[in-house]
């Protein structure tokens, strides 16, 4: 059987093989006579699985051994109250504005904390990314918070901003949500990095938290239990019922990822080199030609989202019914934004963009 | 196949027709060309799904129009902060304190109103529950609470407290993590029902928040967005990205309980009727017999959660030991009691508990 090939941007596409031994594991996990779903948080057969989850994923992307793993629940909306309520300590908060992520972020954080934006790519309708050497951080600052990609409008940070380099000492909070475990990491610039997990992770309500041990236990007091770094920390992320079955599926697209090879690399590395083929296939063919744009500035194209448009709007909804019925789902633009999006997560291999760049040329002959 | 009867307290077994279902929808579900986990929450499959999910329940439970029907995260132990946040008004709560559960409620909601504890069967080791014409209601509370069943003692509440009667108008919030679903529930008596989905709908991760219309709207300045019942009423659940696999997973359930039948009886009424003859046959079990106890009071003992003991303890290990090995799966009592318990969810079949009692005679008269 061939698959539609799904663009998604979330919750999106999970590779094959995932969603295959899931569903053969369904019944019964190993032996155990249970499925997963089925299992008790604290017996140890789900112990073993939530476990070998938070090794693997601390392998893949290297995670240093002063960061805690967290699996939590709420997805990245609830992280933009949960982070403040845990490091902001009620002070001042440096918010870098790049699009809708890092806006709904300064806003919520508002809530806790004086939030301040101290960078912003409004001006340019989110389709750049303001220099680090111009943002006016603070100097105060309990932290500074950015979205490292964002989904709806297409931009990415391919560098991390080296804060000690500007002058500020403040930890550095990363969204990741939309492009987790699509590139290595660079942790030594990281105290806290925050993902929902439906975009490249695992289903939609897993949240992946990955903090620096010295920025546990500073929670406001009006933070619930539930979402205490400290605590869930302490209590190896089951001082609540974590959502064991997503933790399972993220295991399993962890072990999925560790087994990419591309050329003479392996793991993230590999999977960074199959997304950078990926997205490059498409922007060259957007740039190539004169029936489709991409807006964004070439240096911050996102690796994972690529919002692009029909230059003649009226054939938007000819475009995705005839994508639909060449098995090329879920393209339509966000609402925000309006035109297409192709997301191209890990799950997406070549041949899925290979067949979207064939289709789109082809719609673009017929329609001449 | 014969599966293993699994008796865990939660997460806890599904219904073997739900998982074949899940497991042959996994990689294409109805056609669509992708698995239920792929689906963006804003297309229309995920939308049908939510929302036939949504219809199913309130038929399922007739619950009246006044209510809205949630699907949030973070389980029960999010709701004892959750609830506070949106319903106290920083003002004064009631709490019947009857287990673990409304302990941990109480202790929570201290964090954002003026818990108040009106009733407790403490001095009797939770294995009683406090007669409501003895709460000492605070005839100003903003909300009284109660855990209808308490899943580590095992007591359940066979008739919700009349509040009005009580001289109260302060609305009713229920905990009914661990027996919803399992028998109708009386609304006219009820403000706002939460539980966690790991007993009974489905996976955990999934929270089910029953809440009339017109307690909506009081959250505290510091409720985070994504758990302003307001905001996700409003949003029909899709404020943040919601839990979306576990969703469809406790649709199939409820299409599962629609399915019941017992005598003249369907759905949830037929449900009850199975649960009421499965805890009558182990508890008339083990008050038959000399070897096993069960120490609470016999009109407030749950249908779901059965804690009992081997009158030597010493003997635990190997009935554990003996019980895996005919198939009776998670049997350990929680490490608060000790001993044994055996959860009678509505997944678990009356086969099930026929093998249990089967196997707990055999094992007495083996170590007689």
């Amino acid at each position: 059987m061939t698959r539609p090939y799904n663009f998604s941007a979330g919750p999106a596409a999970m590779p094959e093989a995932v969603l295959q031994q899931a569903a053969a594991e369904m019944l019964d996990w190993h032996g155990s006579g249970m499925g997963v779903m089925e299992m008790s948080h604290r017996g140890k057969e789900f112990m073993s699985i939530a476990a070998q989850a938070e090794a693997d994923l601390r392998e893949l992307l290297a995670v240093p051994e002063n960061f805690r793993i967290l699996f939590m629940q709420g997805g990245g909306l609830a992280e933009n109250a949960i982070v403040p309520m845990n490091l902001s300590r009620g002070g001042v908060v440096d918010f870098v504005v790049t699009g809708s992520w890092s806006q709904k972020s300064a806003k919520e954080a508002g809530k806790y904390a004086t939030a301040r934006v101290v960078a912003s790519n409004e001006a340019d309708h989110h389709t750049t990314l303001p220099a680090p050497a111009g943002w006016e951080l603070s100097g105060k600052a309990q932290y500074v918070h950015l979205c490292s990609n964002e989904t709806i409008h297409g931009v990415e940070f391919h560098e991390l901003p080296d804060l000690k380099a500007l002058g500020c000492d403040a930890p550095l909070v990363i969204d990741f949500s939309s492009h987790v475990a699509s590139r290595p990491v660079d942790w030594s610039r990281v105290g806290l990095a925050f993902g929902g997990a439906q975009k490249n992770l695992g289903p939609a309500g897993l949240t992946l938290v990955v903090v620096r041990e010295d920025l546990l236990g500073h929670a406001l007091p009006v933070c619930p239990s539930a979402f205490d770094y400290r605590v869930v920390a302490d209590n190896a992320s089951m001082y609540n019922t974590p959502p064991t079955y997503s933790i399972y599926m993220a295991g399993l697209t962890f072990q999925w990822l560790q087994r990419q090879t591309e050329g003479g690399l392996t793991g993230i590395t590999a999977m960074e080199a199959k997304n950078t083929a990926k997205a490059a296939l498409l922007y060259d063919f957007i740039d190539g030609s004169s029936f489709y744009v991409n807006k964004v500035a070439k240096e911050c194209r996102s690796r994972m989202n690529v919002p692009f448009f029909l230059c003649d709007e009226s054939r938007n909804a000819a475009f995705l019914t005839g994508a639909q019925a060449a098995g090329l789902l879920q393209l339509k633009g966000h609402k925000s934004v309006g035109g297409m999006r192709a997301s191209l997560y890990n799950a997406m291999p070549l041949e899925g963009v290979k067949a979207l760049v064939s289709y789109m040329r082809e719609f673009e002959r017929t329609q001449a």
